[in-house]
Parts: C-alpha cells; sequence; structure tokens
C-alpha cells in the first residue's frame, strides 16, 4: 500500500500546471503530480521537476492514495468536460472531508452545481481563480478562491503561502459562496480584457497619430509605469515594444493583428447585459478582438472606404502624450467602476457577501491586472465599506476630474484623425451620461409608449391627475389603437 | 357538436392580440378568440370587437373546435412557459397537419426546440416575428414566420393579407427553419433599440447641445423626415415631440428618462457576444438603457460628478443640423451593417438559408423600423445576393463617404461638451476599426503570448524560419517560464 506523502495533488501538466507545481514545491509542499496522458508525468519528473520532492502518479487512484488526509486535489484542465469527468474520477477515491479544487477558468454556474453535486457526496469544493498567467503561477498568482466554506481553513495555509505576496499580504482570500470565486475570476479577465484595449488604443494614437517608432513609444510607457499607470500590463508592454527580431525589427511588428479570446471576457460583457449593468468598456474591448478577427475582411474595407486626410501633428507633442496619459488613467477608473457595479449587482442576486477591498487586494499582485491602482480601490473600499461607485470615492473621484480636459481632446482627436477608440470613447460616453441628472431616455420611454403601449413614469415635479407619481401610465398619443396597455408585445 | 366557422385561432387578448385579430377580420377571415382568463373574450366580443365576424370560445377545447381544417392558431401571450403550457393544452385538441403559431417574442433557440417538439406530434409548428406594436398589429404588422416549411402554404394567405402592404408587396415571407423567423425578429428589435438611441442621441445634442426647445426640434425631424431619414420612428419623435400637456408643456419633458426593456435587445447583444460578431451598436443602446435605468444614482453623481463648461454654440447653426442628420445617418448604417453581419454569420452556424434582401423587404412596412432606408438595403442584395457587407454596396459606401467629416464634428464636439454618444461615438469606432488594414490587436497577441503562452500567427510579409505562416507562435519574451504553450490557462 502506497504511504500518503504529498500535502496536495495536481492534476494537469501544461504550462500552468507545472509551474504552479514548481511554486508550491518551492514553499515547502509536497505536490503529487497527474496528468490524463500519463507519459508527461514522467517527463516532467526526469526535466522541469528533476531535483525537487515532487512526486508522481500514474493514475487516479495512485494519486488519491499518496495523499495526506484531509486530500486535496486541484485541477487545472480545460474547462468544461474535462473538470466533470476528473471530479467523477476521483469520488470513488475520496473520502468525508476531502477537497476537490478546480483551479480551471471555469463559468461560475457550472461551480455553483458542482459545489452542490460534490458536497452532495460528502466532499468539499472549492472553485478558485488561477490569474497570473505563467509567470504568475510560478512565481506567485493571485489565488480567488471560493466555494464550500468549509474547505478554507484546510487549503488556506497552501493558498496563501503560493500566492504573490505584497508588502506580506498574500495576493489571497476567501471570496465567498460556491461560485463567487470563479466569477470575481471572470470579472478579473472581463477587466483584463478592458485594459489590455486601453493599452492598445494609446499604442495605436502614438503609432498611428503621432507617427512615433516603437523605441519611442516604448519609453513613452516606462515613463508612465512610474505614475499613476503603475501595472504589470504596462510593463510588459514596453518589454515587448523593446522586443527585437534577430533581423532588428521590433518583434511587435511583425505580428498578426488578429486577437484571439477564450471566452472569460465574453462572460462577463454576457453576464453585464443579464444583470442589466452598463458595463460598456469591457464590452467594446471584447467586441474590439472580434472586430479585429476579421482580418481579410477588414483588408478588403481599408481598399474600399478611406477616412481622413490625416495630417501630421502640430501641437505641442508632450502635452499631447501627457493627455493620452490621463485619457488611459481615466477610461481605465471607468472600467473598474463599472466592474465594481457589476459585481454589486451579481452579489445582490446570488446573495452573496462579496469584500470588494479584498478582491481590489487579491488583484494587487500576482495576476495580469495587478497594479498599483488597486491599492487605491482597496483603500477606497477600506474608507466606505459599501461604496456605491469608486466615482464617489474623493481620490478618483479628483482624478476623474483632473483628467476630463486631455481625455475630451485625445478622444475627439482620434474622431477627427480617423484612428479607433472604442475603449476611451465608451468610457467617456459613460461618465457623461452616468453625470447626467437627465439622460434622453425620456423620448425612448415616449417611443415605445407611443408604438407599444409600454407605458411610463411621470419625472418627479410634473405630477399631476393624470401623470400619477409611482404608476405606469399610458397615453393614447395618436388617438387610434386604444388605451390598452401592452403586455405580451415586447419591443 | 360546434361546426368549425372559423379561419384561424388566436389565443391572448392583450392589445396585440386584440388588434391582430381585428386586422385579420377586416380582411375577410373568421377568427376565434380565447383567453385564459375567459371574462376577456366575452368583454372583447361586446365591445372592441362588437359587429364584427369575430367569433369567441370558452375553453381550448371549443377553439379547436371551432376551427377548419387545417387549424391554425396563433399564440400571442408572454414568452415563455404560457406558450410551452398553451402547446400542451392545444396538441390534444389537433390533428395531423394542424399548425401552432407562437406569434410572441419568443428566443429563437425556445422555437427551434418547439419545431421539434411539435413537429414530433405530428403537427406543424410556426415562430413568427410579429413587429409594429399596436399600430402596425391593427393596420399592418410585419410578419417574419418561420418553423415547419409544411405549415407556409396553409398560413400564406392570411399572413400575407394581414400584414402590411408596401407598393403592393406584403410585409411578409417566409424567413426559414425552425428558429429563423424569430431570430430575424430577434435582430429586427436589436436593430429597433439601436435605432431608438440614435435618435435619443440627436434628441439631446439639439436640446443640451444647442439648446433649443421641443418644437424646434420637432420641425427638424420633420425635415430629416422628407430625406434619407424617412421612417416611423422619426415620424413618431417628431409627433411625440408636439404632443403637449393640458398645460401646454410638452409630455416628452414630463417622462421619466428611464427606459425600461423587455428583453430582446439584450437577446441580440448576447447573440452578437456568443457568435463573435462586432455589433457594438445595439450593445451601446442596450447599455445605454441599463445606464438610464440608474436614476438615483445619477442624480447623485450629477451632485459630485462636474463636466466642461458648455458655452453656448457660436458656429453655424443650419451645418451643425446638417451634420447631425449626416451622423444620425450614418450610425444607422453602421449598425444595419453590423446586424446582417451578424445574421450571416448565424446563418452560417445554423445552416439556414436566408433571404437578406427579402429580410430587408419584411421590414420595410407595418414594423417600427419601417424605412424608406430599407428598401436601399434590398436593392443592394438584390444587385449583389451574398453582399459581404452593406459597406461595401455602392450606395451606402457612397453614403458613408458623404457622411463623415460632418459625423466626425458631431462627435468631436459632442465629447468637448460632455454630451453622451455612446451609439454615434460605437459606429464612428467601428468604421475606422473596418476600414483599418492593421488595428492593434498584434499588441494585445504580444500580451497574451507574454503573459499566457497563448502564441500569435506572423503578419503575411514577415514570415521567416522563426515566424512561420499558418503556426502558432510563441516566443520566450521573458527569458523565463519556458516555451511550453498554453492549453489549460485561458486570459
Amino acid at each position: 500500500m502506497t504511504t500518503a506523502v504529498a500535502d496536495i495533488g495536481l492534476i494537469g501538466l501544461a504550462v500552468m500546471g507545472q509551474n504552479l507545481i514548481l511554486n508550491m514545491n518551492d514553499k515547502g509542499f509536497v505536490v503529487c503530480a497527474f496528468n490524463r496522458t500519463v507519459s508527461k508525468v514522467d517527463h516532467f519528473l526526469e526535466n522541469e521537476a528533476k531535483g525537487t520532492k515532487v512526486v508522481g502518479a500514474h493514475s487516479v487512484a495512485e494519486l488519491c492514495a499518496k495523499l495526506k488526509r484531509p486530500r486535496k486535489v486541484i485541477l487545472l484542465v480545460q474547462a468544461g468536460k474535462a473538470v466533470d469527468s476528473f471530479i467523477d474520477q476521483l469520488i470513488p477515491h475520496m473520502e468525508k472531508g476531502d477537497i476537490i479544487i478546480d483551479g480551471g477558468n471555469s463559468h461560475y454556474p457550472d461551480s455553483i452545481r458542482r459545489t452542490k453535486e460534490v458536497e452532495a457526496k460528502g466532499l468539499l469544493f472549492v472553485g478558485t481563480g488561477v490569474s497570473g498567467g505563467e509567470e504568475g503561477a510560478r512565481y506567485g498568482p493571485s489565488l480567488m478562491p471560493g466555494g464550500s466554506d468549509a474547505a478554507w481553513p484546510a487549503i488556506k495555509e497552501i493558498f496563501q503561502a503560493t500566492a504573490a505576496q505584497v508588502h506580506g499580504d498574500p495576493c489571497c482570500d476567501w471570496v465567498g459562496e460556491n461560485g463567487a470565486g470563479h466569477y470575481v475570476k471572470m470579472v478579473h479577465n472581463g477587466i483584463e480584457y478592458g485594459d489590455m484595449q486601453l493599452i492598445a488604443e494609446a499604442y495605436d494614437i502614438l503609432k498611428r497619430g503621432l507617427g512615433i517608432d516603437e523605441s519611442e513609444i516604448a519609453d513613452i510607457f516606462e515613463k508612465w509605469n512610474k505614475g499613476v499607470l503603475d501595472s504589470f500590463l504596462i510593463e510588459i508592454t514596453y518589454n515587448i515594444l523593446r522586443y527585437k527580431d534577430t533581423d532588428g525589427i521590433p518583434m511587435v511588428r511583425k505580428i498578426l493583428d488578429a486577437a484571439g479570446q477564450k471566452g472569460t471576457g465574453k462572460w462577463t460583457a454576457i453576464e453585464a447585459l443579464d444583470a442589466g449593468s452598463p458595463v460598456t468598456l469591457i464590452g467594446e474591448a471584447v467586441f474590439a478582438r472580434c472586430l479585429s478577427a476579421l482580418k481579410s475582411e477588414r483588408i478588403r474595407a481599408s481598399k474600399s472606404i478611406s477616412g481622413p486626410q490625416r495630417e501630421t501633428f502640430k501641437g505641442d507633442k508632450q502635452q499631447f502624450i501627457d493627455d493620452l496619459e490621463q485619457a488611459l488613467y481615466a477610461s481605465k477608473i471607468i472600467s473598474y467602476t463599472q466592474g465594481f457595479m457589476l459585481m454589486r449587482e451579481t452579489a445582490k442576486v446570488q446573495g452573496w457577501n462579496l469584500n470588494y477591498g479584498g478582491i481590489a487586494g487579491m488583484w494587487r499582485g500576482g495576476c495580469i491586472i495587478k497594479s498599483v491602482f488597486l491599492a487605491d480601490i482597496t483603500k477606497a473600499f477600506v474608507k466606505t465599506k459599501d461604496l456605491e461607485s469608486l466615482l464617489f470615492d474623493k481620490f478618483f473621484n479628483d482624478a476623474i476630474h483632473k483628467a476630463q480636459p486631455g481625455w475630451r481632446r485625445i478622444v475627439a482627436q482620434a474622431v477627427l484623425w480617423g484612428i479607433p477608440t472604442p475603449a476611451f470613447s465608451t468610457a467617456l460616453a459613460f461618465l457623461d451620461g452616468y453625470r447626467s441628472e437627465v439622460v434622453p431616455a425620456n423620448m425612448i420611454q415616449a417611443q415605445r409608449d407611443y408604438f407599444g403601449a409600454h407605458t411610463f413614469r411621470v419625472l418627479p415635479g410634473y405630477e399631476s391627475s393624470l401623470l400619477k407619481a409611482g404608476t405606469d401610465i399610458h397615453i393614447n398619443w395618436t388617438g387610434r389603437g386604444g388605451n390598452v396597455s401592452a403586455s405580451s408585445y415586447n419591443a
């Protein structure tokens, strides 16, 4: 009989799994590695894991036999069927209190379902967000675990030791019930899509607008990285811009401009639409990737649709670059404002008690969106636990006011140049709509009542015997069509 | 035994149902009316339907007994459970070849399922889009039927006679297999959301930007309605603007600026995200309604967030209004371009053979988005059956080029004024991205490969031994982290 030697097991030896194992090994934990294609286990032990305390298993049974109780097994496999299949394979070899951890990018409704199913078998389930990619997994990721509350004490030590540390604080804490961990990871990824799109737009304006080259653009991003934009994504952006191919040409120039996506950004946008939460920036970021993927159609379009003549920029270049920094910063503030708005909304629906400051804290290190910025968000929620909107926090409120003039100049200039800035623009449109006491939706309501008898409410201050407060009002605008209100017809 | 006297039955006596019955009665068909709350049947017969050939039924059994064969029953009930429930109630009273027609706003996947289920019982199913609201239903709606092909010959006469007629052509034709009818209606509604948002933005710019009043704005919309924007929604917009309350104040001013929605616009945006189709304008239109609904939060925001000083407009006012007309027209062209892009994509996936010119034709009259514009779309598809994009059709291509300068001036001015134009802006960003041979997605791909080993493709022209065409390339950007490509990690 094999003896239980390992502190934790991990299934799935793709890059993330391998790196996470080596990371946990560095922190002093004995990890047992398993992979569906078993040969990969031996290859891993003889190569990347050579000389470590990592042990391997050639079957799920062997894996479970080698684990100390309560058993903890992390799945880092493709989200979907593979996760359910491994859960089914693990259950017969596990005992009451053992913990199955899904570290893949599962959709949170699946984690809600799996928590129920696994708990029904007397076991515990954790769905955890793991962010940071290769680097994060290897040297300290951001971990966002949620699921069976009883599992947290048993995994807390390994998780917090393995996670990134920022000023001694681990970028890992218990997020909440059932699917909360994967939900927060999903929003994180959506925000990541937004941050990347914002950087791409700034890069495009510098390249096509100012017409400067990669090395100069790199210097600008490096300078920005010393200020309010200090973040992992800005850092890798100037590293990328400086990476030259063997022929001396910047590699980025040789990369096909068709962005891929794996779905979590899309999930966030769909979630926002379902929740009725105006998370416009992530939506535009996802759509921008879709448009980029239409490469051949864009090539045809570029030949048949012309834009404005783009004369070389004659204004104050440094002022323009400073404006651009403000545009990027302000748009980022809007994106996070929208993201936290969405989490608030879903937490209400799901009955989750999310710790928003803690979530920003988990994102401060290890993950793709790690930034100094997130510390300011944590501060805002520490100051006001039930902060309605980031824009109501003095720090961000001041920042948005300071950024507005430059931000508006950038968007206006991009529009006149014919350079697309869907994310900068939608962020500004959101701000202007959000700070508008009255938006033109009264016209939309009038139209809906006119053609579909969908009714409207009276604007406070205009109540009358006909226009009663708090009641659905229908007007016979045309003098025809009767006064029945719509019920079966939707528009 | 009751004799079969009616040509068709209709269940659901809300405004749409009542009006559709009266419309079919006018066209010479005998309709049998039924409603879950049976008292409503008698009330309808004694009032709205008094003096018509309409008959009533007090049970589903009686309804079916009164129908000529093959029986045809239209459901105009709340989408969802009610539809399935009435289908279940109808089936026992129907015979081979009888037809159940769902005229509600069902989600097209439900219509795909119901076609299967009803056909399995030897009956036929039709899911039909019905558009036009109260007015359309009463005097001639746009009908978009799809489902069991065998049902079309049996319902064609009633449907095409009941539908709106434009120059003698009925705004009704067979759309396609199973869910195609409700799918096309869904896209129609999404486009309707877009059209309404565009009008709302134009209204807002005239009101808050130029500071002119409802009557002057009405005159502008009426003038526009004589040109390329000639449409039902523009027409009702100036009618609305001129509708005064008893105290002489324009009613629109008294309507709460919080837009409602019933879901079909949202479905279109979600569909677009799932299909990877950049239907950005409908997305922004849906989100704009979400933002408008946050009325109390916006009031608080309006007090804590200020925008630019909005000095009165000093330029050429008529020129500005003409620019605004072009901005609205061009944005509308983009919205329909995106909508047809989405239908193309889904038709591919569903294996539908959609007749795009015919679809535009069905929308020319009767429905909410009816316009002269749609005739130009039909022309474009008649000219080029497999037109890749509306923007490649000479008519729309010329229009987009003509509109660009004014459109850009409007968006830039709105940005500087601080008036939100999410739809105008996203349409312009789409155009500028679409006509860009190179977009900055190369940076996004570099970032994804840097942090997640997601690989990239080489830009044609830069192929090398390292950068092979058609292969997924991963670079070890950091010199750390190995060269394994990501498989389980998604970002």
